[in-house]
């Protein structure tokens, strides 16, 4: 179904209906729409007593199944195009175990929205609103599911109120960090290689920002680091000349955050920092503001991607492999 | 205690009295430590029916505790040094939470070596055997576990097996492989960059191999990619000019890694294939092989690294910031 016929209640009513209650969550995908689901896991492991939650590349998931995989599931897959073959036999492999599958994909011609899963079809234009998105349809998923199975869950209103909010604050940020942006790029667009981090429920953004901003767009070398574990190997290469890319959490790991940004304030010369605090997400209920960093940092991949294409003039569509050759 | 202390099948009696059914477990470390756990979560999550689990960093643990986390979690936590602050912080807020925490460490004058923890203080020798080290200690509990709380557990055995078994098999293709790490040394070392990858159980050594042996240990910079996502984004910086590691596993995700090979072989010049069937790990029985292919991995990149170091001239344990100065 279109985004503007799902009603998150009537799903979670189904859900109940067929399978009954959810004990276990996979968020299965590749790539930039595996990165789109890691702060769903995150948020349940973190705030579900009643469900755990794992996030797996869609060939293991269909290669290595986990035991617990069935009735009592609940399958998150996502496939921008729709096809991915990985993520479609994934699917597929979810169903046939008794799981309650839902898929989301940005194109309605494609397998991933079968009438034979729960599909959800979403838009992708510049003016789609974070609601909209597979990641906040996710979090009022599964904020429904936990309200539902659990009484004493706390965040039902902060993160539906969260989930309306966001939209506004990133689009304000996104304006707030365009001159930065440029200003980036226009120092570093021929930088050979760089370090992004960030943290939390927000890691796979440095992650995407990496292997799909990067590396699949500009055709730049790149790694991505969790800030957490900076200082348990990967900050021995700091120096000044290397050039770094920290995105700062708000909630309860900045910390983490922070202690990068003061090693890199201390050691480092090359840095920019993408901080969440100086965006006003703040603004947002603190008990689930965490979640809500992700949306942000993905919306500054694109805003920074963007303005290094501007420089390298090296466009953000041109692949030599993906859908180019066969692999 | 010590490892030779240890009766694995009274350690799983102590753990069923104090804490009864174990329904989580938790892998929880920093850095290399936490590379050694991954296998264990990938364990754990493909075999156990009664149990899931989840692999996190010491910091994030502390700061965003699992919902779950509490008298029927098993927490294992790892440091080689045995007092990093964060998996003792990590460790402390376990036993509180009531589960019941093992902590690994070499080091039994440590905070991790504590009594208030169940402590297993391991060899680290060039003579200590797999068997004996926490990633095999770690299959031996959870095979134990599984087995009691599950009547329908078929790997009891196999894995047995494989713990016994696998370090004459990886002893025997660090031989092999001595010339071939040599010769990548003496062709490579000058490199300023390069990607590994590995996927399925084994997916966190090539994550271990670059945070750990090379930014660490040489200060080189470098990107780990899971193979299975290497279609999704990073293989489009694939060309004569990049080099590569791929670490190939034996078992049910080998055919990731097989198409990861394919298209290095088309597209690529520069790069190593470490192959642990070639390595002769496929005599464990192919029920468990999987599990297997990190310990391999895991010398591997010890081979790989020394062989850097001899040509490169510097020593693996020179640090600039870790133990130097204060952050």
């Amino acid at each position: 179904m279109k985004v503007s016929d799902l009603n998150i209640e009537k799903m979670v009513d189904e859900i109940q209906k067929e399978n009954g209650i959810i004990s276990e969550v996979y968020f299965v995908a590749c790539g930039g729409s595996l990165v789109d689901m890691y702060s769903g896991m995150y948020f349940v492991n973190a705030e579900a007593a009643s469900m755990s939650a794992l996030w797996i590349t869609s060939k293991e998931f269909v290669l290595t199944p986990p035991k617990r995989l069935g009735r009592h599931s609940l399958v998150l897959l996502c496939s921008h195009g729709g096809n991915t073959p990985e993520t479609v036999e994934a699917a597929d492999m979810a169903l046939e175990k008794g799981a309650f599958v839902i898929s989301y994909t940005h194109n309605p011609e494609s397998k991933c929205a079968s009438e034979k899963y729960h599909a959800i079809v979403y838009d992708w234009e510049p003016e789609t609103v974070q609601e909209n998105k597979p990641m906040c349809i996710t979090y009022g998923i599964l904020n429904e599911i936990i309200h539902r199975q659990e009484p004493e869950y706390k965040l039902y209103k902060g993160m539906k109120d969260g989930i309306l909010k966001c939209d506004r604050i990133v689009r304000k940020a996104i304006s707030a960090y365009q001159n930065k942006a440029w200003n980036f790029a226009e120092h570093y667009y021929k930088e050979p290689f760089l370090y992004i981090m960030s943290s939390g429920s927000a890691y796979a953004q440095c992650y995407g920002f990496a292997i799909c901003s990067l590396q699949e767009m500009q055709w730049k070398d790149c790694c991505y680091v969790n800030s957490a574990e900076y200082f348990h190997g990967p900050f021995e290469v700091t120096d000044e000349e290397h050039l770094y890319i920290l995105m700062m959490s708000v909630g309860k790991t900045r910390e983490i955050d922070l202690r990068a940004k003061k090693f890199l304030d201390r050691y480092a010369k090359k840095y920019e920092i993408i901080d969440a605090d100086e965006c006003g997400l703040n603004e947002i209920d603190a008990g689930c503001v965490d979640y809500f960093n992700a949306a942000l940092f993905y919306e500054m991949s694109v805003l920074y991607r963007t303005a290094i294409q501007n420089k390298t003039g090296h466009p953000l569509d041109m692949r030599r492999y993906m859908g180019v050759v066969e692999y």
